[in-house]
């Protein structure tokens, strides 16, 4: 066990760099806060790469912390690298996920979205669906920002994430026989017209202004949710949830 | 059109009291504020009460203004009045809808609910799938809040929003002959195993611990949504969605 005496540290300063989106991409890595999400992320081969504790902090004695470096800091520098107001004084350092992670034929690509709270619910909502991969375009919030692995609840560690340029995953899947369908508020088709199938990629677009007309034009085929009230639209987290689950469970 | 000047004025303090709940209850009305809810509120038949704004706001031309008092206030006033940091200085003071109001078969209970975040989506997503109206339990945060209302994008004026105890309101339901689902994490079957219907009232329950085991007793059956992944549970506001998506285009 390492133990750490000053948030001047220089290693305080590299963990500190990951609570930036250049710090994370740079490093590949993220760090997560809390007893539950470190619990999760412990739970997974190959995922955390340091325990971080503050001093006086009690270790569930179950957590198997083979492998993983063990760093005790003073209360200063574990309060630099939270998240949150009252930290629990528990973090991870995370490898992220990258392309060889990805397997499988159902698949969930976000065009643009910006909401942490709405990209933590759709991964957590897609993860339940039983999704094989999530692809995030260019476009949208980082995965591993800690407002969006809050919202997700430890589903980071259940399904692959990655980040990568749309139009070429999109090849990709068409490639392997794997239909592509874009949602649309308007055009397309009503989501009920299509069989639910155990291989798609599903793309959903940015909250106000859905997905990018480039994207568009490159699916198989698009879909939209019918509203029967007078709302104008449903939150994307929600579309997303009524067609994974449709494409799931179907009609 | 009346001229208030001060934030003083008694009336500025008669609408201050909208802003809290039980202001709210005793004068059965509520407070809206911005142009988007302002101006769905104004296409409501017998809704608008007074509109409020601070001197210098221009007011759309088109917004039918017949039987609606006018009311326009100066900035201290109007900046009490204020939910939201940078208000747009309009603001309708609105008559809340009754039992009188409801009409139909097809309900939304809600039991305990706490995040007026989540109840806002699923009061939107409820709207949008053709609800007739929504009933909230007494643990369950009011519908007028200010957070509900804007989340709700609206969708207060689209459909009936009362509360009730939700024994009482079962009853008459299933005298009624409406089907009442509830939903739970265990227990109950497979919300595939029925049939979309044009009849129903479903019931969802608190974020973190679902409906109230007596509400749970009174229902006709009691429903779950499968998690495939290693999700402990989903979102209320999601699994709603999923839900009254599923019993209007079923299965």
């Amino acid at each position: 066990m390492k133990v750490i005496q000053s948030s001047k540290n220089p290693v305080v300063k590299q963990w500190k760099k990951l609570l930036t989106k250049k710090g994370r991409e740079e490093s590949h890595t993220y760090i997560v806060e809390g007893f539950h999400l470190v619990e999760e992320a412990l739970k997974q081969q190959d995922t955390v790469i340091e325990l971080i504790f503050i001093e006086g902090t009690d270790l569930p004695g179950k957590w198997n912390l083979d492998g993983v470096d063990l760093i005790q800091v003073s209360e200063d520098a574990g309060k630099a690298l939270a998240d949150t107001e009252t930290t629990q004084g528990v973090f991870a350092v995370c490898r992220q996920k990258d392309a060889s992670d990805i397997n499988g034929k159902k698949f969930l690509l976000l065009d643009g979205l910006q909401d942490p709270g709405n990209i933590g619910t759709i991964i957590r909502t897609a993860e339940a669906s039983g999704i094989d991969g999530i692809i995030l375009g260019k476009g949208t919030v980082d995965p591993y920002n800690p407002k969006v692995l809050r919202s997700a609840q430890g589903s980071h560690f259940h399904v692959p994430i990655i980040r990568g340029e749309l139009a070429e995953i999109i090849s990709v899947l068409k490639e392997k026989g794997i239909p592509v369908y874009g949602t649309a508020l308007e055009g397309g088709e009503e989501y009920t017209s299509i069989k639910p199938r155990d291989s798609y990629a599903l793309i959903v677009g940015n909250e106000g202004n859905g997905m990018s007309p480039d994207t568009l034009s490159q699916t198989d085929q698009n879909l939209y949710i019918p509203i029967y009230g007078k709302s104008e639209s449903l939150n994307v987290a929600i579309a997303a949830g009524i067609l994974l689950y449709y494409f799931k469970n179907g009609q």
